[in-house]
């Protein structure tokens, strides 16, 4: 079943310039998809680094357990990655777990580099059994096309519910020396706080040790796709991965609290965020993307949770799907977050406008403009608790008939 | 806007016998609805007690603090309730303080009672100011028709999207003395766990202190209301009271561990179930029933946990309302629960009928079983994590384009 491409998806697939070591392949394997591919190998040349956060899933998959074991093994050091779509290799047993060592053998031997230097994942359909010979029949035959490959085909492969492909590009220079990143996502459904999304990949030309990159991505994690929500759903695949190829030549950075990182650590925060947005904007029936500010909470954390509790309200995602300004299903949603509030202290504005404070509805309030920012495809709510310092920002959509129509249509 | 009636309604509204020492009055206010009670009236005969459970909601409506105050202040003597429909008075600021404390002094008046003895809620939309006016003009002249209402005509009263009104009612004997128990609730939308429900009265003929009745009502809320949710969203008014007139004569009962209550708590608790039940079965937009048992968890806190990750989970609700047994999303709001799961010991069944256990699919299951199963209208989903003794089961139904319809409606 192929959907319409959302309606907050951006005009076109950015133009993402190639990263100096990185080598794309992609190919159809025809596990599931028809005219599109569906693998994407990646090659990193030697000395590359690389380093992961995935989803905290107590059921994730093996190409999670795998990568995880991988990038502890190696020490970050990092030769090549493989995507399939269209099966998560997911609750696949012990066939799952052969599925991944035969995928990753193959690949070790294609790129000429330890097993333990090649990161894996899969995405689609759960527990399924992994036809692996339809990739790894690829993957023996792949040094040829290695390079052949676009940005588009990347995101494109990696992509199932997805109405449109995800990137992003960003550039900063490290003590004087220019770097760029590349990066691209996908995931649509069972998207949820408390992870990395569905799939995310980015790469560097920068020089820096895995550790760096490490902390660089988990600290960036938290307010671009730990901070989005379409469902609540949490996957059991996802990852985000961080991958430095040294090109660039950069003079050696041995800590990420090195000054030399803020351009870089800015950088990679606002592609990180982008990507995350993009994600949310093809959420499943998604037809408005909200923005949802948490200011004046007793903590950051607090001001998330409050947040992630307004944005996973189906009460508050149906209200913005009917273009209701409905700021009473935001107070019940403040109230449930289990977070300190004081009902008579909380201001709720929406677009800009103040609604509600003081316990109660702003008097006379002008519903004109607000009903305005309602119909359009971009809303704010901002909330204010009135208690503390704590502030968050956290994203998500609609609550359509769209996302029961993508989830629900077995029957037909 | 009015919905059909839930098909999960019950054929009937139960024949709910009178309890001695209760009278009920009904009336049409015009605050909202037309041509249907919306206040009711109870007056409880002197020596009445009273106990309840109320929202943890931190903005909970001006009535719940009302209710919570009053019950510590008059030592749990009970003699008068007070609800109305179309109206929550929450986020109402100090006029909604205002509201409450006016009715409650229109109602004691009435009644004859102190203040403390007569409790109040208030349900309907969120962020309106009561026109209590419409309420105390009815009361001050309630004396007359006090007696003349039926149970049908007072959970009519108290609903508002509800699309039939609930009541259930069971017998016990306490020490040999028959004693009846009546109860109506109301509920459909703004269901979720960590609470008692909307609205829901309890009524007995048994002689049993108010703090008997707190702890068997504490006891019995967890495994009913608080076992059940139709989208995790707390209402700001959730409230469960029990009232208890002694007309039965019962000999005196101290604490609510002693054992010639056994047969009573019994009745109490399978009353609240029924209720419950019935709140879910009228879950907005519903068309199946879901019952989700966990066993072999760590503890049964951790077996509830996971169970209501599973009845919450928007993927696995929209899969049932799809007639689709997808036990992989099964999987993964297992794995999303935060509680501690082994992938590989997960057993899960659907109607009876194992489908997925090692980690994987059961081999050439008969689905043929499993389908018929998910075609009817109670749909039965159990998970064993095999790790423990935990267990617990939890209720909920699934999630349609009903939902949306009635929660998105604004736009029209």
């Amino acid at each position: 079943m192929t959907h319409a491409v959302s309606p907050l998806a951006p005009a076109a697939f950015p133009a993402l310039p190639a990263i100096a070591g990185v080598d794309l392949a992609t190919h159809n394997t025809g596990l599931r998809y028809q005219g599109r591919p569906d693998l994407l190998v990646v090659r990193l040349a030697a000395g590359s680094t690389g380093a992961g956060v995935f989803t905290r899933s107590k059921t994730r998959s093996a190409p999670v357990d795998w990568c995880r074991r991988a990038l502890a093994a190696g020490g970050g050091a990092a030769r090549g990655l493989v995507v399939n779509s269209g099966n998560a290799n997911a609750f696949t047993g012990s066939r799952g777990i052969a599925s991944v060592e035969r995928t990753i053998a193959s690949a070790a031997m294609a790129l000429s580099c330890p097993p333990e230097e090649v990161f894996i994942a899969s995405t689609g359909t759960i527990g399924v059994p992994l036809d692996d010979a339809k990739i790894t029949t690829l993957i023996d035959a792949i040094a040829p096309s290695l390079g052949t490959a676009s940005w588009f085909d990347a995101a494109t492969a990696i992509s199932t519910t997805d109405t449109y492909p995800k990137g992003a590009t960003r550039t900063a220079t490290i003590d004087g020396v220019s770097v760029t990143l590349s990066g691209i996502a996908k995931g649509s459904g069972m998207i949820a706080p408390d992870m990395a999304t569905m799939l995310a990949y980015v790469f560097t030309d920068a020089a820096l040790p895995a550790g760096v990159l490490q902390d660089l991505l988990t600290q960036g994690v938290e307010r671009s796709f730990n901070a989005i929500t379409v469902d609540g759903d949490t996957s059991t695949s996802d990852s985000l991965m961080l991958f430095a190829t040294g090109k660039a030549g950069n003079a050696p950075v041995q800590t990420a609290l090195d000054r030399r990182l803020s351009g870089f650590r800015k950088a990679l925060f606002a592609l990180l965020t982008d990507l995350a947005h993009q994600v949310v904007r093809d959420g499943e029936g998604a037809t408005k993307f909200v923005t949802v500010t948490v200011t004046g909470a007793k903590s950051p954390r607090a001001a998330k949770r409050i947040g992630l509790a307004i944005a996973n309200s189906p009460l508050v995602k149906t209200a913005i799907a009917g273009e209701d300004a409905n700021w009473g299903r935001i107070v019940m949603a403040v109230g449930k977050s289990g977070e300190e509030a004081d009902r008579d202290r909380l201001e709720i504005r929406i677009g800009g406008h103040l609604i509600a404070a003081e316990g109660q509805a702003v008097a006379d309030y002008d519903e004109g403009p607000v009903a305005t920012h309602m119909k359009g495809t971009d809303v704010d709510i901002a909330v204010d608790l009135g208690l503390g310092r704590g502030k968050a920002t956290v994203w998500t959509c609609d609550l359509t008939h769209g996302y029961i129509d993508i989830n629900a249509d077995y029957r037909t």
